[in-house]
């Protein structure tokens, strides 16, 4: 696992560094994060009025799972969540205040899946007859994320106490670079409870990432109830530890509903101690316990039966098998396996070309992979950030994905070109996107030192 | 500002290590944190209807503010927010299904106020025709604790999918130990953002802490409004890390809704360097600047401002003015202020007698402060946890507090003679009431290793 980790850090760390090679802090007032394809704004200043409103005049998208009304409900509470908002709204010119915003989704289709269409434009009229800003989407998750940018584009106004739009008019014209955009979550080697995995997914929104790769089962517990074999979860930490079936359906759900797909895992042969605690059977021995005995045709029913469980709540047209570090002398050791042992040495060049591979052993990997027809997540659908559980849970989790997730997120989403070539504008930019989580009560650490550490001194949060 | 520091952490962490002294989980199921004054229970089990209701018949508090409704409501979240509760209500005997909460306040005073009573009396019926659980308080702040603890007395039933209130009959008498049950936090060090403020006073109620001392100025900055005094708040770190005169009434709302009374201190006359940014001529000169020129006039008009300003949101009955750490050699290095210097000095003998002394330079202060008759909150109103700001911000602030506090909290709660004399059995029940904060999105830190780590390695939350 060490190993797994240590890319982990690598990866992230690589691309914070990069972006935190210079200190000091921008002074640029383009404080959106992540860079969108394409920006232009002007100098003005609008206001939000009181009654700030969603106007769907034109949606081809019927919002009955009112997952639109939702999406700009959390918008609001996002731009008041810092300060109170008790200015005096008749004291501002009406000339100033923006009425609502205009949403129109061009496309019915409600069905959050892999490759959707997910751009989106925005604009934010001059001041003079502002009316409503306007944002189109074809999907439904497009105005997701032009919300989150239009969140973005919203500060208190200390004089006014109310929300300003400053710099208008704007245009954005955004769409992501890839559409596999991941995080990864480990629920097996610490337990996440249900709220923890739902701020997870929260923050998640709001760098626009829109894969949540949630590594169930491993080694260490089992957490999951698996319906066809309800003994699977057994092999929980405890019997507080795990999640129901419905507890699985609902972080779906709550996912679905903020553009974030749910990409499951069960991690086979390897990694699969903890399916033994409730049936033994699986193990080659009990003194040797994994990787899972493939010369027992149960091994073969139970990942069919977790499979087909997976598929009534999993919709994303993935489902990770793992694959990884399958120590095979279990297999070796164990007679009635070793006869089978030779049909999974090698199986790479036997896979399916339907097969994405997910590369984490490091440099090379990925450019073989491509060479044999296969795709991959890394640089081909797009990339994840993995937050493996051996040392955090939930008391640590928020610091140690942010905001060196954040990092990884603009790379993803912004088309290379637009990728800030200056580090000392990326860090100021970042440092403020790190404080906004802050002020939106995630925990996301300072920038400074190595990630997860404490502020150094007294300071600013711009500052650290 | 190490010294304060140092001193917190001894005071805490000597709590901590005092429960933590023997390794291993106690397999006692009485999880409540903290022990309440005296508990019986049963050994059957009820379930919580699908429309478990708030009946608030014969109280004579009008809650005309919403207190004991939100309050409810609250706890309704609390039982339900780590599983789905999805079982079949029609396939339970309605001999096993609690109705509801009965709730009876007996006095129709609602005001928060320093020595108020917060006991409260809490039975829930055995199995047969349960109907409603009893909840008696004198006051609604009472019935909040009652609320809390109710809540430590559910489970989620993986079986039923329900909620579980085990180990009935329960009767539960229950009141604090001291009237003063506080944790300090600092916002001058590091801005801590409103949501991250309300996400602290949400945890306080849950370990039935009372009291939030806001040490909201120091010498690094001064976050607050002023309205006497506006350009105090130049002071601040940044334009957007200030509290608005709005703000701060909101957080004392929030926190007054939850029964926690807020201390506003201003720390005079050291400490005080952030005054000068707006206004300079505070500091004995620029070379020189802190503590407050005390032979100005305007110095003690700014006081008095803020004091005025302070009573018209801060309602607790005392407020701080620090007083600590006062370096005199700006006075004595500044002519026009040496002459003023003796009346400030030793004034400790001439303080009012309505004085209370919060002591924190150790033992043997609040010895002498009695013998002086004057009051001291460590050990005679009762106590309070200092999380001092200058290695926390709004990223380990949670991490940092708990399950630290939780320690202390019991023991300014629960009588000196139920504290259990067991450290396994404290440590099990620590450790469960961590994983409950966990389970309602607070970040509390493994009890194992010196604090605020990560967990060392994959296991249960309730073995680390």
């Amino acid at each position: 696992m060490m190993g797994k980790i240590v890319w982990v850090l690598l990866v992230v760390l690589l691309l914070v560094q990069a972006v935190l090679a210079i200190d000091g802090v921008s002074v640029d007032r383009l404080n959106i994060w992540p860079m969108p394809h394409s920006v232009s704004h002007g100098r003005e200043s609008l206001f939000l009025s009181k009654d700030f409103e969603l106007n769907t005049e034109g949606t081809k998208y019927n919002d009955g799972s009112g997952i639109l009304k939702d999406g700009f409900s959390r918008l609001l509470d996002m731009v008041r969540v810092a300060h109170v908002v008790d200015g005096n709204f008749s004291k501002i010119d009406t000339s100033l205040l923006l009425q609502g915003l205009h949403v129109v989704v061009l496309s019915a289709d409600g069905q959050l899946q892999y490759g959707i269409d997910e751009s989106y434009k925005l604009s934010v009229p001059a001041s003079g007859k502002p009316g409503y800003a306007y944002l189109e989407a074809h999907t439904v998750y497009g105005a997701l994320h032009g919300f989150q940018t239009f969140s973005q584009l919203c500060l208190f106004n200390f004089t006014a106490r109310v929300i300003e739009v400053p710099m208008v008019p704007w245009t954005v014209i955004d769409q992501p670079r890839f559409f596999f955009r991941g995080l990864l979550i480990d629920t097996s080697r610490h337990y996440l409870p249900l709220p923890v995995i739902k701020n997870v997914i929260d923050s998640m929104a709001y760098a626009k990432l829109n894969v949540l790769h949630w590594h169930i089962v491993d080694a260490q517990s089992f957490p999951l109830e698996i319906p066809s074999y309800p003994k699977l979860w057994d092999g929980a930490y405890s019997v507080s530890e795990r999640y129901t079936f419905a507890d699985a359906a609902e972080i779906v759900s709550y996912a679905q509903r903020r553009g974030i797909n749910v990409l499951g895992e069960i991690d086979v042969p390897g990694h699969a101690r903890s399916w033994g605690i409730g049936y033994p059977s699986l193990w080659p021995s009990k003194d040797c316990p994994e990787p899972l005995d493939v010369s027992n045709n149960f091994t073969f029913k139970v990942i069919d039966g977790i499979l087909s469980d997976f598929s009534k709540i999993f919709k994303f047209k993935f489902v990770h098998l793992g694959g990884d570090e399958v120590n095979t002398s279990c297999w070796t050791l164990t007679p009635h396996v070793k006869k089978w042992e030779e049909t999974f040495n090698n199986f790479g060049n036997k896979l399916s070309r339907k097969t994405v591979v997910h590369n984490w052993l490091g440099a090379g990997v990925a450019e073989k992979v491509v060479a044999a027809g296969l795709r991959c997540i890394k640089l081909v659908l797009g990339g994840e950030v993995c937050m493996w559980g051996e040392y955090i849970d939930g008391s640590d989790i928020e610091q140690t994905i942010w905001p060196r997730a954040a990092a990884a997120a603009e790379r993803l989403w912004t088309p290379y070109d637009n990728l800030a070539k200056d580090p000392r504008q990326v860090t100021g930019r970042l440092a403020h996107f790190r404080c906004l989580l802050n002020q939106r009560g995630v925990a996301a650490a300072p920038l400074a030192g190595l990630g997860r550490v404490a502020p150094e001194e007294p300071g600013s949060c711009y500052t650290q």
